[in-house]
């Protein structure tokens, strides 16, 4: 196998979050100026669009100020609210852990798929071994580019990400958080599967990626890569499960390409933090970007 | 009602997260030096401690490593693995929204208690109306102060809190988050219910809190203030309801407390990032410290 | 309040289903002939009819043959499989509990609303309050009188229900179970909004029904009711409401009428037993006629 | 194999449920003498007893009084609650579908084991192939026999069921539903974990009411056969894989002891309507006894 397995060690489960060094968060440090915060998340609730063969993200009140005005005791005048969610962990903007996509019979870095369980859920590479990291995100703004959101299919190759990322005045450094803007999110989120024809990057260019050493790849679609009639993910297998690189899926970039725009920026530090959860083969995350 | 009711207008559903201005998020990032990154949550599944009357967390498979040995077909080679996953939002590692907790007919600012509804959720002070922010840090880490754990039910009191912020050599600025070190988690958080006598800050701590126009509370403890056999919350009435001050609750603080101990320091870049669940009263989130 | 507020005295919670005295059941197990069973309950599960505005039907497997394909432990050669079910209990084939619907402040029979409430449920009248009851079921086939399921939004009148009854040959008796063949879940069952339009008995139906002391009545639609674009359910009201009457909704009974023609009969012993859901306002039922 | 397989064909997905036959369901319908309904089932919620390692059973509230309290509008002065269940299909009193055991490779009749799976759910004998059956129900009343439940791990036997049948008078018949009181939910039931040592029937016990052609088994312990340390279900496998004779669970059987005994009788009508759990691998259930 090629890629990163072995890179990090034969029991590593970080994988190219591990190119996340303490120089690269100090220098993404640097990246702070005008001191604004942009969250690259979209709401995440019973609204959220959720194709058909999956539980519908939910949400249900375990107290709330009807049971008040039904006669419920307020402690010292205390009153409270509570509720339950539920939802698939590869629902609104999130991140694929590395047991989320692989072929033949092992995840990234050789873990046996069999640790994927029903019983016990993802026994290696769950999104409790994503670390958080702080790290140089760089904007490919591809609908500023086309001066359009891109169409459906549209293959993003590797000849438009080093145009867009000559266009960024950005050489990609390792650790890079490769954020690509399709407009996909802006022009089909309202529709409950719009997964199904979107525009992505092809296995090409997810390999052109990985070899720049990048720590993850985002894009404001609910797969990164393209969509076609013909099955097969070719950007997740080289990605996810070759080189170790979590995907954040179903980001919204249009406040931050604004942003940019603005001031004159292609750059900015990126927060990453996923949840802890235990054997998930996702998790939601709210990336952040500060300018 | 005094507080911070009217401070940011009459529709402000930010609370004191308003406090971190661009200015203070821009100093905070000049407390980057190791570019060492510290998660502050607990790990989030079936196994965290739930307290008997809530649904206990869960997470279900949808697909697994199973259905491609029973026979499931692999377009291209592809596998896949995505799970669901159940939990009631003041589970783990979360912040309280505003909407949260509050006395007499009103949430935080006067927003009405008719807006926590069964049917819809919290419609206003909601977490997806919890910004992500960026502020500085400061650990009053108790457990280093007494040599030990709090035990049960022990008051924080305000000459605890100025005592441990003088020791950690740090003047209070408005923004601040404040991250309170009692031990619980680490002496008592393999139980379920370890909520009903933990130690924490008393009703006048927290008013101390707000009075320094701090924009975050967190606590190593399921509800940053103590329980007794008492009833009441007098610190989440003063912190939520009257001031906006979100509540973290259940970190992780120990690896921060030994990390900061090894630099000699008692602050560091504090990385906030909510998710937005759209109508809920809280939402899990892994707090990130970079020292 | 007219109906059945009081008749069975101030704490009743069982409404009509005290008109099925032991020797209604006594008679009805006479109705048993040929000793065929039928199910009239709709499949349930993730592919039944769901409203948009509920959570979708789940099921989600906690053990299956894939776990042991995986190396799961199998003492003494044993192997299981193991799931878990969620749904609205308004779903598929089920009953409405008495506190499913109201108008002023009180359920029926004078029950406080206000034990309806998020914390706990139906404190009265909730599901675990309907006993099982066996009793002759009577159906009225109105597919079959108009040679084709009815239209959209179709009343069911009074005349409707006595026409079909005298066509069936049979007096109504008090604590018998009224069935109403519309043909909605044939012809529209497969879709899943299919709730907005239907057929269904008038309130004026109801009332007759209601006058007829019948313990139970059901039909092949969402709401036994019929639907229009004009708000309002008459017939809950006086059914559930006034009278106390559990509706049976999305019965399946196509398969009945055709057993019941070929045997030239219109009664039959009809089972009815409801799971104790506590607090539910529903619960899925599979009722079952035997002739 | 022995038992049933191939005995009502290769496609068989019903077992011993074949065993009713219309002739037996209208000997059944001969033992209705009182009228006299008892239910069979426990209640089913939040308070259930629930085994540390499965999801609690739940109920949320969708919509209920508090949301008119709080204003929700009241189409023609109409009102309604509704809820959502969560629970695994093994919780309460429930019937193991011929797909929960097995060994070797295949479930009952052959079918094979890889049809139980994650996304899928069963697709073989799962619940929505279990029929309703109306059948003659004998109790074997242990507690009676011995005049107290019977201590942890008690062993079932042979003897122990003809003695009991001998003194209920009764002839075991083909068709028949056997349930067997032991005492355990009665003198057990508060306890979550009230599984781990309960008395019931040995792997001989199984075999001797298979040979008798039952086509139900149940009792009021949570597995029908005892548990001891040793693991092992041998009655699972000889009655639900190899003959494929359902086992109800979890029944309370006191109430019925204490009419039967009051009638002097130790036969009824039985009736068994389990939900068409589509792919589940278990079904709750009310069964209900007629007198």
């Amino acid at each position: 196998m090629t890629g990163n397995w072995g890179r990090w060690g034969a029991e590593d489960q970080l994988g190219a979050l591990n190119l996340v060094t303490p120089e690269v968060t100090r220098r993404a440090a640097g990246l702070v100026r005008e001191g604004r915060t942009v969250s690259l998340a979209q709401p995440l609730g019973p609204a959220s669009p959720s194709p058909g063969h999956r539980p519908r993200p939910a949400r249900f009140m375990n107290r709330d100020a009807g049971d008040y005005a039904l006669g419920a005791r307020t402690p010292g005048g205390f009153k409270f609210a509570e509720d339950t969610v539920q939802f698939p962990t590869h629902s609104g903007t999130h991140v694929d852990a590395l047991a989320h996509a692989w072929s033949g019979e092992h995840l990234y870095n050789g873990h046996p798929e069999a640790s994927t369980r029903t019983t016990r859920g993802a026994q290696r590479c769950g999104a409790e071994h994503l670390a958080p990291v702080v790290t140089r995100g760089v904007l490919v703004d591809l609908v500023a580019a086309a001066g359009a959101p891109l169409p459906p299919s549209a293959p993003v190759e590797v000849e438009d990400l080093e145009r867009g990322i000559a266009e960024a005045g950005v050489t990609p450094e390792p650790g890079d958080a490769i954020l690509i803007r399709t407009g996909w999110w802006e022009s089909h989120g309202s529709v409950d599967d719009y997964f199904a024809d979107e525009p992505g990057i092809t296995g090409d260019a997810a390999a052109w990626l990985a070899a720049h050493d990048v720590a993850l790849v985002g894009a404001d679609n609910y797969a990164v890569e393209r969509q076609t009639a013909a099955p097969g993910f070719p950007a997740h297998l080289v990605l996810l499960h070759q080189h170790g690189v979590p995907l954040i899926e179903n980001l919204d970039l249009a406040g931050l390409a604004a942003e940019l725009a603005g001031a004159g920026r292609s750059t900015f530090l990126l927060l990453f933090a996923p949840l802890p959860l235990v054997g998930s083969t996702a998790s939601p995350v709210t990336p952040v970007a500060v300018l």
